[in-house]
């Protein structure tokens, strides 16, 4: 309470006074430590919404739950920026071993996997241990045969298995198919041992027809395994996803206004939708609520920054990045000094890493200094990703911060229908709030440029 | 190997030598823990059978694997007593939220559920936060509701709670139904926060209709919880499964036969039959392996007991105890001297407490003291149940042991999908089966009788 009148005072002087900005960011952080509501914004949208599958009425839904949750904050200039987008949807998908071990297995669909026929398809099991198994083996050879690809992700704390082994996933079954495979199952792209398969978008190359494509979970990757150690494995596979044409999607922005409308906006959110098993939680209930919290917070006790503080809550991001694309589309880089996006969970900020001109360092190793008390180590990687929604705009040379998340449980709940929010821990999202706070202050109030030159051949 | 040299002398030495039954015991108790053989079994059985729902061509596939089993380890008299019983299958089962927050809920049947109508039923939920607030309930309040039965089972060691608040489960639906109830919810009876709703057994009153009724997993229960605070909550339910008729379930037996075919045999086993969602590998594919194992290796390493040791697998016990029933009517109390089921899970063996007569409580004392070094503490509780399957015999007088094991976490798992191998330790399985050896093979050669005085009036 005494802190609260204290701060009062402090906003209350205005710019007259002009507050040291590292000792607003030092309030703003531990005014979130204290409480920063994020955890009641992330219940409230997993609970009133739930499932939002990117261009289905609920991801509309969630859209108008966003617009009516910044207003009611106070966010200026909310808006919904729609665009268009391919709308896939799950159908019935279930997959069973026949003869002697007969036995179901749990598959879930990958996002745009074909469709078997409806009554489903059988056909024999072909392993291939790793993707570079798969890649080797000869045009034609898997004709007619479920190829398994069954490459294992291990845990790590920075999620950077998810990057290196998820070829296995997005590219797997396009090759597969190119070599004739009547469908594809894989490993799930997870860590847990819950018996979730885990669903996540696979990409086809240009000309290939899309084949049923479905993960496995690990259980049954493990089961199957042992199946295939006793002898051949046939299994029967039922998947009817479909394409459901095209959809209105879109971001949701909301605005805490600068004083300088050219100095360019400080973008910070997350992805406002979700796969459809769980309620989306961890991916991205979190990302939003953190960031929303964050600019929240900034909004109530600090002075007007410089820079306008602009949460963008990306449509579309698990189908393949349709917001971000929409947003860089519409946005010119220099209306942008910097962007971050939370997409990793709700765990603690390990470290924070920047993709930003040399320039910038300096106010880089300010936001550090801040963020120490919090525990989080500096870094000096300046080739942070800031989040895969801002990727569009790191690739015109918008500069970007990473907020390295502690996800060292985040891919045991990924894309499952067990991502809820009983998984979420409203003290770790504080301290995702008063990092955010913290960056987002600074930049906003600092006077560097962020930009790197364009990076047209870098994306 | 030195320890098996003395060993195999010993045994060799046969009868003449006369080896103390508690050298023996230890001998015994020490070759378990070194690889008791256990882990490949339960292994074998939940990739070759998987789920085994009891009545099924999947559970008589889980006899042709256990008869094969015995045969092959060398046990004698393998059989299978059959008898007959109910089948109930499961159908179609979805639940959803309508209005402003439709969403899925995560729901399964409970076993001997009936059915909505094919197309599903819609109604507003009522919730009973205890099965006390259900029993208090007016006749005819619940009429065309959906009643949820949200009582909370907390987690602990020995499981006791899974009695203790099994009444929302067990007589909960008829409870409901009685009441008017359209059908019924209730908070899965478990302890997992994996998004799986638990199935298992319901039972109705006899007159009662039977009801749509199932279980929400935790995580769906407290998301309902959510929503109820915000308003009222329609849902919409299918429920499709049916009774499927009379079939052939089966009590595999097997044994080690004994020196004096008058003394009773010494019964110890597992229950074959799984329910239909997971691989059956914690309930109770671990008691069918822990059992045998512990068999096969007094068939091995122990010069012939007095008493027979048989191994019972006993079949449909999760629809009602089927098998057991069988089994006792079948078996007069006096052929079988003392009996044990192994149906907690693959956690260790933390106590070993009896429910026999007075004077075979120094017997008791002396498996105590030679389970000590496994770290079993002594019990003086001579109330012990012995098992679900064992319950029968027990009501006629059998004298039964209850290794009561740590199940501290056997409710995340159980009557799930995610009751696989994977949750299988294989020390901790070697532990079990050592003490299994040791309580069984001290049974078995001692004069000792267990038998109370018959239990009439104390099933
Ligand atoms: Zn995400
Ligand atoms: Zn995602
Ligand atoms: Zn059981
Ligand atoms: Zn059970």
């Amino acid at each position: 309470m005494i802190r609260h009148t204290c701060l009062l005072a402090l906003v209350l002087a205005g710019p007259a006074v002009a507050a040291d900005p590292d000792t607003v960011a030092a309030s703003l952080r531990d005014r979130a430590m204290a409480g920063s509501g994020a955890y009641a914004l992330v219940e409230s949208l997993t609970t009133e919404i739930g499932p939002r599958l990117a261009g289905t009425p609920d991801e509309a839904r969630a859209r108008i739950w966003a617009v009516a949750k910044l207003k009611a904050l106070g966010f200026k200039n909310v808006r919904v920026e729609p665009f268009d987008m391919p709308v896939w949807v799950r159908g019935i998908e279930t997959a069973a071993v026949l003869g002697a071990n007969a036995q179901p297995l749990a598959v879930t669909a990958l996002g745009r996997s074909g469709a078997t026929p409806a009554n489903g398809l059988e056909a024999d099991v072909v392993r291939f241990a790793t993707y570079a198994d798969l890649e080797a083996a000869p045009a034609g050879s898997l004709a007619g045969k479920i190829a398994f690809i069954d490459h294992k992700m291990l845990r790590t704390m920075d999620g950077s298995s998810y990057g290196a082994f998820g070829a296995a996933r997005r590219s797997g079954p396009s090759l597969a198919a190119s070599k004739g495979a009547a469908a594809v199952l894989i490993r799930s792209l997870g860590t847990g041992y819950h018996r979730h398969p885990h669903t996540g978008g696979t990409n086809w190359a240009a000309g290939q027809t899309p084949i049923a494509a479905a993960a496995l979970s690990l259980n049954d990757s493990d089961q199957l395994n042992r199946l295939l150690a006793k002898g051949p494995v046939r299994l029967r596979l039922v998947l009817t996803p479909r394409l459901a044409g095209t959809a209105q999607s879109g971001n949701v922005v909301g605005e805490v206004v600068g004083t300088d409308p050219g100095a360019g906006a400080v973008v910070i959110g997350g992805h406002l939708d979700s796969w459809d098993h769980g309620t989306g939680a961890v991916d991205d209930g979190a990302g939003v609520a953190i960031t929303v919290a964050a600019a929240k917070l900034i909004m109530d006790h600090a002075p007007k920054p410089r820079r306008t503080v602009r949460v963008v809550l990306w449509g579309a991001e698990e189908p393949g990045l349709y917001g971000a694309a929409a947003y860089a589309a519409a946005n010119p880089p220099g209306s942008i000094a910097l962007a971050a996006e939370s997409d990793f969970g709700g765990g603690r900020v390990t470290t924070l890493k920047s993709r930003v001109a040399p320039e910038a360092l300096p106010l880089v190793k300010r936001m550090q200094a801040l963020l120490a008390p919090l525990g989080i180590t500096p870094s000096s990687d300046n080739s942070a990703s800031g989040g895969p929604d801002v990727g569009p705009l790191a690739a015109k040379g918008v500069g970007t911060l990473t907020l390295q998340q502690d996800g060292t449980d985040y891919f045991d709940l990924h894309h499952t229908p067990d991502d809820t929010l009983d998984k979420i821990d409203a003290k770790l999202l504080d301290q995702n709030v008063a990092a955010y706070a913290v960056t987002t202050w600074i930049a906003a109030t600092s006077n560097v440029s962020f930009a790197r030159a364009a990076a047209a051949t870098q994306p």
